[in-house]
């Protein structure tokens, strides 16, 4: 590979772009499923029980996903006129997406989730494998002990990842894991209180989501690239499409199928979720409130009252408006016509997805 | 500082290695501090609710705690002819108890633990604040919840603050780290089990306790100074160490008093934890099995029980003799006679501490 590719105009220009960074998400598939394949042949001599924790990382990562994380980060290191050959960013971008994984692990301990990627989750297998054996102690405790050791292996792993990418992209690689630990805190004890306040739920879908698979991922390419000077445009246009990406999240889980994207649809309503949607939705409609709290009302009965406020309506004319701010915000940035574009496309996509 | 303390002998060198690694000490608890305040500064403007996770770890630094990591890491650095002054030290004493934090934060959930240091646990607080508030959702799947996020966020913690150590103690950290989250899962599923194989027990008390507290503490240290040749003697003083460290910590789980350790007792035998205490009098006596996994029986009678097998007084004994085995390991080695001394004493304090 070479770095003309960020030079290039034009469709070949964009044709080579997007080939480049193929074969460096598939180099980052490589690098994840290497890491687990080393840490199992080391476990495996130790102890034949030990390999348990990394089988169900490896498991999680054969179960596909989007690896919309790592894609940012290359994109992020591309644009920034990074060498696609360094080994580095490929190790930065799957610290992305293994930290993904821990984070994936844990939430859906804390939402007590029973399906992620179409397949039961770590929890939910380990409780239940603790019952068909009638193993002493409590299944539940069992099943979310395994997962919270999971989660960590991952984190751990994501960790050694990133001390083989370049020392330039650590500082953003500390700003994303707190924001992420906090905005998930922030996320649970919202959903405890259950207030309306749009304020706090933008925010924390800002600090927990949106900033976490956008705006942080392209900065740590571009500053793995030694380009710095890009982040305040790509941090403007990660808070805008990061939002989009996050209440098209919020839409999914409202209204979306299940089927199409593998985990159970209306978990945050169940789960009190303060997210914007539903916090919009309950300024409107005081109603709403009543309906997920008192006992005898179906999720059904919220979806339609949701529709009802507009609120759903006037969210997806939000969601265009910011994929519009992204788009701008890096109208103007020093990087390759090649990637404005590109850039421009994954904003839609994200946006506009339906999985 | 200067860092004559490592080649002097007598009594004098010794009082002033002690101080020297005093010092250090004292460092590492203002490290610890700063980086919590200035995470609270910064989470503070963001949003008032948002520095919760962080005054919980806070309060935990401040509740005390024996400080054997940094203790051990900093004895191997300064044992290894590192520079006192070097700043970089001290950033990897203070990872390995923010490390150390999390385990404990993490390890509380996953034993259902109620106290730590003499004051309620995490998961226990906030379980309690969701119930006093009558939150929405499930008590327990909140304070658990909350738990798991501190924890995490002590992990995120540790690796920025080890991101400032120098980079020939990386490879022990990493080791150091999966090797805790396995030997933690691997203990959590043989107390599930709960099949008597003292082979597996030691092998799990070597992997999460032993080596995780004395072995890779001491490495680190010796490594941050670039003395990768001192690992094997290390190692074997560690490992021996480590596994006195582990049988006392069994012994007092036990039969230890609950105010001096500041955690509930016989918390092992209740949440059927496979310690090699409790594999070795199982295979001399099966009726302690049954004395533990079947209703109407008291802890009294399995802690007689234990005593009458005469595992208890051949541990003490065995004890002994791993001491008695750290000490030859560094008998030779390459470091300065008064920290020969001071490692002597360490395996001494560590092997027959009361808390």
């Amino acid at each position: 590979m070479t770095s003309d590719v960020t030079t290039g105009t034009g469709q070949e220009a964009a044709g080579l772009a997007r080939r480049t960074r193929t074969e460096l998400l598939r180099r980052v598939e490589d690098r994840l499923r290497s890491h687990l394949a080393d840490e199992r042949d080391h476990w495996a001599e130790v102890h034949e029980g030990a390999v348990v924790p990394v089988d169900a990382l490896a498991a999680l990562i054969a179960s596909g996903g989007k690896r919309i994380r790592p894609a940012f980060c290359l994109t992020g290191h591309l644009a920034a006129g990074g060498d696609p050959d360094d080994p580095g960013i490929v190790a930065a971008a799957a610290a992305l997406e293994m930290l993904h994984l821990s984070a994936l692990v844990h939430d859906d301990v804390l939402d007590d989730s029973g399906l992620r990627r179409g397949v039961p989750t770590v929890h939910t297998r380990f409780t239940a494998l603790h019952e068909s054996h009638g193993w002493q102690g409590e299944a539940r405790r069992y099943g979310e002990g395994v997962a919270l050791l999971v989660g960590d292996l991952a984190l751990v792993y994501a960790e050694e990842l990133m001390t083989h990418a370049p020392g330039t992209a650590v500082p953003e690689w500390n700003r994303l894991r707190s924001e992420v630990m906090i905005g998930q805190y922030m996320d649970v004890h919202a959903a405890a209180e259950f207030s309306a306040d749009p304020r706090t739920s933008r925010l924390i879908a800002r600090i927990k989501s949106g900033r976490y698979t956008i705006h942080r991922p392209l900065v740590v390419g571009a500053s793995a690239a030694g380009r710095a000077d890009l982040a305040p445009a790509f941090e403007e246009y990660g808070e805008a499409v990061g939002e989009a990406f996050q209440l098209r999240d919020d839409l999914l889980d409202a209204f979306g199928d299940q089927a199409a994207t593998g985990k159970p649809t209306g978990l945050d309503l169940s789960r009190h979720k303060m997210t914007p949607l539903l916090g919009w939705a309950m300024q409107r409609d005081e109603h709403i409130h009543t309906l997920m709290t008192e006992p005898g009302h179906t999720p059904d009965e919220v979806r339609r009252r949701l529709v009802e406020t507009g609120v759903p309506a006037d969210v997806e004319r939000h969601i265009e408006g910011l994929v519009e701010r992204g788009r701008k915000a890096i109208a103007d940035a020093p990087i390759a016509p090649v990637w404005r574009t590109e850039l421009a496309e994954m904003a839609h996509r994200v946006a506009h997805r339906t999985t």
